[in-house]
């Protein structure tokens, strides 16, 4: 049977490629996704997607995947570096959580340097552009072959 | 006429049980409210429950209760560390909101010592684990004995 | 062909009125668009208005705003003091954002002095009641003419 | 044979209903003990009341309440935010502490919505004014019933 | 009787359209008299104008406004950040002050993100360029319409 | 009838005169004592003298001039930098009290700058060695001629 | 050959009596200067009399007191939380100064409680109103008698 | 003649074995004072104990010892981290004063890594458990070989 | 051509396998190393190993790779944490520094939570342990295929 | 045609030789001033000399020079640690600013570690005495040969 | 068989003597070293010693000393306050450390007081200059007997 | 006899000219090696050169520059920041030494405005770019002219 993995985006990564692109670059949401898709046949795994903006929602949408997923790729978005809250759902549920960031958080603003969420994610990728989400992928599909 | 009470619960509780047992104890979240229940029986008034992972449907319930309960029960759930917005909610509502935490977050890992959200409450009861809301529960109803 | 504005309200703005009086004056939110709507029909623009209690539901509005509207008001109530994801989202949309107070911000309790939210934004009003509200509108207004 | 715990207070309080009543209310200490006396005379259960100014008495109470009572009702006034000496005190002993304060501590002054004491109690009760007192008693004598 | 009000501008102001240019525009301080002149006699009010770069003679023209004008237009340039003297000077005064920036003050080096002489004024403008003392007066002037 | 007042030192002040002369100077406390007898003679008023290095007595007698005294003059000490305690019992009584430091608290190590004592004192005054006492009598005096 | 002292005020307090009273009273500098004076009679010793709202001003005075006055009385106002050129203006004279402040610094707003001033004083007198710079003249009278 | 050392232990520690083993270890305070006795012995020096959980009877005790004993091995417990009036009795006796803590503090919490106290000591000794106590009363007594 | 890494590992990390293996795991640096050797030769780069205690051996060994590899993988150990130095040395190179972490080091003490290397590194991996180095590896290759 | 140069101190400067001298040194501004003359000569270049007490002056003065010299040697006094007024007018002109500092300011007291002047000059000398002008002169010169 | 300790100094250790003798002493390094070796052969223990300026090369002793050595008396200098990889040496090897400061480091400069390697440390000794090494051999020493 | 000074460089500081030219120019360390050199033949003094990237390095060459130079002209690179160490070998070593930065650390990132080596420096040069190290020769030689 093969494992499924959930890969969900926070706010504003739906506005990708066309929200700051000298920042966050021009590949869109689907396009990250696309690439996602390919890796995981590769692998034999497979992938669902979600996007919310609503702090809410990726809280329900963690709890979901903890029934529904072996694990999950999430991108907190700005939630990275203040819900608790998210933090919390990361660390209640028990398949494993990769944070994957876009950019290099450590070379940004101040307050972008540091993750609450990530205190208890299982690890981070950051600064590969949408080619971490494909490496957290590998993390995650590592852990079941 | 017997009074009604809100008893609502934010983000994460609904997984009370299963989530980090070793720090919020076995007791569902179903298993509280059947507790609050039984006491508000004996007490003579009415409760009703609720649970929400998102910060705006905890600040709608917060304003409905202000028409139909004659007070409430909130456990903030993270929210308690950082949400000036259900601070605000509590204090923008004239019937008393009693803040319950299940752990005693003073003993506690640094963020989750302060609360943004007590500051509007009408108290505070923390560490009692279930036994929280029954106290809760008296300090309302003793309002209106 | 006539611009249109959004102007959207944040949490616990819909009790404008009610809600501690003392600090934020009797009018309500319902008074506050009408007093806007006079002025639209003055300056020959277009206004819709919103409020929402949630973060999700606001970084939405601003998505959303981002095709139908040629500038927003925004008033983002508490999260104006942590919502880096609004804050985001106004960095993320093209069309210029107004950040309206009805109280000086900078005289009130010490968390309240810090917008983290205006950071991106066009320009800010604060404290000058439902005033600033049309002051804003006629700062985006200005830009057309 | 029935359970007696000790109600000690800290600095000041024996001033209550005279200082600042404002914020402290004006019921006097005598009549709290009685309505703890009554309340526990009802849940049949036996109570000993001290109140002592000095952070070096407060210490030995708990100490000998360690061999004398099954637990003990605490409010440390002022010592509540700087004594770690009274914090360490409770750790030591074995019986549960639980620390009450008359007002919502997380509502006044800045330096008095930390608790040091409180992160080796059992739990906390604030903001009931003397009712706390009652709830605390409840919460203690719930573990032996 | 038309009523009178100051437009005082703080230190450095007088290098306005010389002055990093790509920070505060190239509107000269005249320039912007000049509109604010225009917009005061459509508004039917009175209008004066001062500049000084000395913190003394800033709080001189203010306490000599307290007598001869209706209100204060106040732009405190970097006094801004630190007079607490300026701010002391608003708050002694009876006639409103109303703080205009050019800039937007939030959105840059971290010392400017906070005013000190805000506490005092009857409200805020900041990030509208040359159009935000217009829109102070016309918040001074509707206070007398 | 002549009102009559208490002085009392705090921690440490009965080794005047021994301890660090470079800082304190080299007069004793029973030479303060004796100069403050002097001047109350002069004044007509009376004057009693404690000294207690323990939280608990100082706050005791405190408490027990609230009956006895017109007014107090304290040195706290240490206490000054850290005894909220001390500073609830100002506030709890309702004779003014005045608090003296015989060295300049302003010019010392930075811990020494802080008086959370003095926020409910009367007044302070702080740097003139044991004339301090003196000036504090009179001011107290004064409120009695 | 008798001593002369010079008393010095700094920003805002030519207001006195007419700003915030509340907090500062109603007395008028007029009226405290007068009061001063004949204490001075009494004392034999003479007073000279400046007040000056800007920061060189008072420096100027400073300096020029070094040689015409055998110390200084400073109420340097809200400089004395930031104005560190006062502060050394105050340490390069070799006449002593005694800085008063009207009302009790350590019992306000936070960044009233710190004075950068004091730190090179020969000593502060604080909380005692106008009555305060009578007890500072008397400490400096008594160091030439 | 044989030098006399006084050794004094602060709050909580008369309950050394029992109070948390895992931290403070098994041994008692009576075997660790055997343990000092028995190596004073072999030094030929005398050796006087005392505990006090008060912070005026500490102080009281270090004040006796100046005149009565050549040294103090002093633990002072919680005062460690806030107990500026012990700092002070430390600095103002002429005797030296050794520090022992049991516990290596630089690992412990955030706050106990802090010793107010040791400023004023001749030396600190801690991690070493009772073996601290001997080590400290070497290097008094080597003082006076 | 293939392309030629060099992988560096920094302080203390040679104890791999030894050093707190519940912390770091039970993987000695040897096997680390063959295993991103086998990666590599699946990948067809090359690569290099090289691991030094010294922060100066470590820029020298960034410098060096900067003329004979096509890019770096850096465990900088402990440096991570304060080396400014090496941050300047990562930032003064121009082939792309992947930075690896085993542990997560967002939920570790609180000082690990900082990463002032990662400022000027191309991208972060961190959590997931010796897997983490062969992450860095495809993350590098990728730029050149 | 020779360049002339401006020399420009602030306050309390004027008591050079007779403020502090053991931190000041004994030479006195007119000594500097002759010294900074005849190196001046030398490299054929003509200075002016100024010194104010008062913040606006100096603001003046730097705004003055832009027009009639090639650069500015600067010395702030007390100013250099919160000026931003002054930072932003050495920032508004385009002639060159040398600060300079008699003393080595990072070896004094913490406030004066820091410099905010310092942001915007082109360059800073500080700790060599009346040297220093010397050598800021010799930068400045160095520009135009 | 006898036991071997190491004693490793850290950097400018080697000056000893020479450097800033008011604060360190007359004591050479070398005669140190002669005072522990007299006491290890009392005591029938060996003593290697070694000195280093690198935190590379002290990381690389204490590595070397896990399988050479029963235990390591170490003084880190200026490393005990940021050398977090030191520390994390200290704690990768299981031969117990004992750190030593001659002075007293709790009543020095502010950064001093601080000991990041002592984290890691089985115990500290400070304040008793060339002494503290002796008495950390012993409290090894005891270990073994 | 002529003077020989050190003219000692740190980390990365190797690849001036190289790394990042817009923040630290294009001239090389050889060529201002080279300019330093034609400016100590022209005052008649001698001149070594060292670049260290390791620590200890650095701090041997200021101990050996004691018994060898007449002084030290040091740019310490990233270490001015954090190293204590080297902080305490300008300390220890009798011969002047000179700070030297390139750019002007006070405009730069705010880690970079703080220098803990300046504190036992004798002066500092920043922002002249390699003017800078010619400045501090001229500084140095005046001391033996």
């Amino acid at each position: 049977m093969t494992e499924r993995f959930l890969v969900v985006n926070g706010p504003n990564l739906n506005l990708l490629g066309k929200r700051e692109p000298e920042v966050y670059g021009s590949t869109t949401l689907a396009e990250i996704e696309e690439l996602v898709s390919q890796r995981a046949t590769q692998l034999g795994v497979g992938v669902d997607f979600a996007q919310y903006n609503g702090e809410g929602e990726l809280i329900d949408a963690l709890h979901s995947a903890d029934s529904n997923h072996a694990g999950v790729i999430l991108n907190p978005g700005a939630y990275t570096h203040y819900s608790y809250a998210l933090a919390d759902a990361i660390a209640a549920i028990s398949v494993p959580v990769v944070e994957v960031h876009l950019s290099n958080i450590h070379g940004r603003e101040h307050f972008r340097r540091r993750s609450v969420t990530a205190r208890s994610a299982a690890g981070v990728v950051a600064g590969f552009g949408s080619l971490g989400y494909v490496l957290a992928l590998e993390a995650l599909a590592s852990r079941f072959s």
